[in-house]
């Protein structure tokens, strides 16, 4: 009866896990795909057509709830085949929650940002709408939303490092040596997946090995270690939205910034903020799997052309993240943000005004997350 | 000519590995395999007898000189098999080199640091006697030396985490956000492999779980972040002797500790001495591939019997090498190790009587490497 009314208690859900009942939690966990929309050349005729991307991932996706996010910049109508459960938000969707003068954040590849502000699911899982499922070493389709789900719900190691990688995959423990204390873990607040086939390269890399497609499977998951910072994608990954939801945000925008996924930072920027707030409110990340299947596109030596900010960028913004400290009063998630949206400015704002308005962005979204984003959400469900 | 004198610059090796010549370097490199023979029941009637150790490993260790460090508590005589380039060394040939009052610390497992200080190459590798080389994913024997000359001779990147792993794999890069002023990578002084089969549990976990083995191969070599500890085990690791050959010593012994791997914890301890000198001496650490097949032995029930310091000391030694700072004075690894013997001395070496003993091991070990390890040894040989 408590699964029936989708109201599984933490409890459960541990208990579950534990017999390994994965049919079971899976299809209780509340789950929200987001599907981006970049309406660029060459893909631009096509982008609309979501019946392809839909249908791939129909055995995996049509158990779930999905909210699909229309990059307001996109003029076309989308083409979704039938047979799934879905809300699909449109700019007229967005102008309505937001307001028009807000409503602009959510242009291009941060559109994903409306689905995570208007779901009320406690697990979020987000997916390009490039990628398909992949198949693991043995040639079995991999279903990502279970192993997000699976990193999710099992505690992660951000204080000491398992050399065997997540000690709570079957099969595998602590090795010796592993303090016995910090066996219990942590909540895991994030899962980042991986690519098979194109990797998440900037436009350089990739325009310096056009040919280069990822085809090593690692069957891993590992927790990042905590202090550790590293360039968190968001291609493909999933959150607990209860606990980090308002550290997902759209807030960089570069100046020259296009429509293709190499020519963007915003999941980048995103994620240094996510994984500071992680290590301060003591949740960890993790990275592995699992693997979706990557289509080319686009033309990366084009996008060279162009001046891109996003390798200087990086220069000043990592040393900046490896250096903030939160304060202690800092406890929850919307504290750290503003907090660190605060040293931006002070630190960041002055060198660019790229900065300053990602600082002001995430104030804004504080705002936003707090009137719009938390209302209604129920604990567990 | 400079190949068959043995002297290769590092120049020259960069070039080799950069056109993917192995076996060129392969040949070259200096290479010590250091065999640890433990003298304990109910292995102890065969334990001397290396013949199918040997034979397994035959066609990877034929191609160098093996240094064979035999423990000097065995009694019974050695069988090692015909068609090795090897040096063995028992216990009066340790008693000659190090003096018979010092030579008590290469006992057990520590027999192997023996082979360390006598060597005189730059490359070390070192497998435990109870391991036979492994296959791959695709059943294909793993060639474990070669693996290791890989990860020491391709740069770590201990500062930023790249989420596709190594980028100097094959088909391998830096991922999107990665700085690029990071991407030149660190000297890797360590590389620490894997155990398929048989993993490197304590004992509470080998007794709690005896049928467990591990068959996940993961096909991935990754760098450990800086300040990130983690339970180096010495079963099958490898390092640059001329950077960091002083920080592999035999220094912590347990009071109850017996002849079975999960009731010592040397390598633990070594490993979190050297991985804090990486640290502050800008080197990487690696871990990952390759993996060697670890096979069963021994009864952990009766080890959890007695009572087992392994547990507990962990808890006090983590936070003590997480909270290890050295001085910018300390700018070798022999004044690396010395600091951190004092550290040791100071803070851990009222509590148990244990960590002053390690203390002072460790500074005597400083003393002995100088006098005998430092000898000869020229660079790039």
């Amino acid at each position: 009866r408590t699964l029936r009314a989708g109201k599984l208690t933490e409890r459960v859900l541990k208990l579950f896990i534990a017999t390994g009942k994965d049919e079971v939690f899976s299809l209780i966990q509340a789950l929200n795909i987001q599907v981006t929309v970049t309406p660029v050349l060459p893909t631009r005729a096509l982008r609309p057509d979501l019946t392809s991307f839909m249908n791939e991932w129909r055995t995996i996706f049509s158990r779930f709830h999905l909210i699909i996010v229309k990059d307001p910049d996109l003029k076309e109508e989308l083409k979704i085949p039938e047979g799934f459960n879905l809300d699909v938000y449109k700019k007229p969707d967005i102008d309505r929650v937001v307001g028009t003068s807000t409503s602009t954040i959510f242009s291009g590849y941060s559109c994903r940002y409306f689905g995570y502000l208007v779901s009320r699911k406690k697990y979020i899982i987000s997916v390009d709408d490039d990628c398909y499922p992949a198949k693991d070493n043995k040639g079995i389709l991999v279903d990502a939303v279970a192993q997000h789900i699976t990193n999710l719900t099992t505690p992660a190691t951000p204080f000491f490092f398992n050399t065997l990688y997540d000690p709570f995959t079957e099969g595998a423990d602590f090795v010796r040596g592993y303090p016995f204390s910090l066996r219990s873990g942590v909540q895991c607040a994030l899962s980042c997946g991986l690519w098979l086939n194109l990797a998440d390269y900037d436009a350089p890399t990739q325009a310096l090995k056009p040919e280069e497609r990822n085809s090593r499977y690692v069957d891993a998951v590992l927790t990042v270690p905590a202090r550790t910072l590293m360039p968190i994608s968001g291609i493909n990954i999933a959150f607990n939205r209860e606990v980090i939801g308002p550290a997902l945000l759209p807030s960089l925008r570069l100046g020259g910034e296009g429509k293709f996924r190499w020519e963007t930072m915003e999941d980048i920027w995103s994620g240094m903020c996510v994984k500071v707030v992680c290590d301060h409110l003591g949740l960890g990340v993790k990275t592995g799997m699992p693997y979706v299947w990557r289509n080319d596109r686009g033309d990366a030596i084009a996008s060279l052309r162009k001046e891109w900010e996003g390798v200087k960028l990086m220069e000043e913004v990592v040393p900046f993240f490896q250096s903030v400290r939160l304060s202690r009063e800092a406890t929850t998630t919307e504290d750290c943000v503003a907090e660190v949206a605060n040293v931006v400015k002070e630190q960041l704002g002055t060198k660019d005004p790229m900065f300053a308005r990602a600082a002001k962005a995430m104030l804004d979204w504080v705002k936003l997350w707090k009137s719009v984003g938390s209302s209604t959400s129920s604990p567990g469900a």
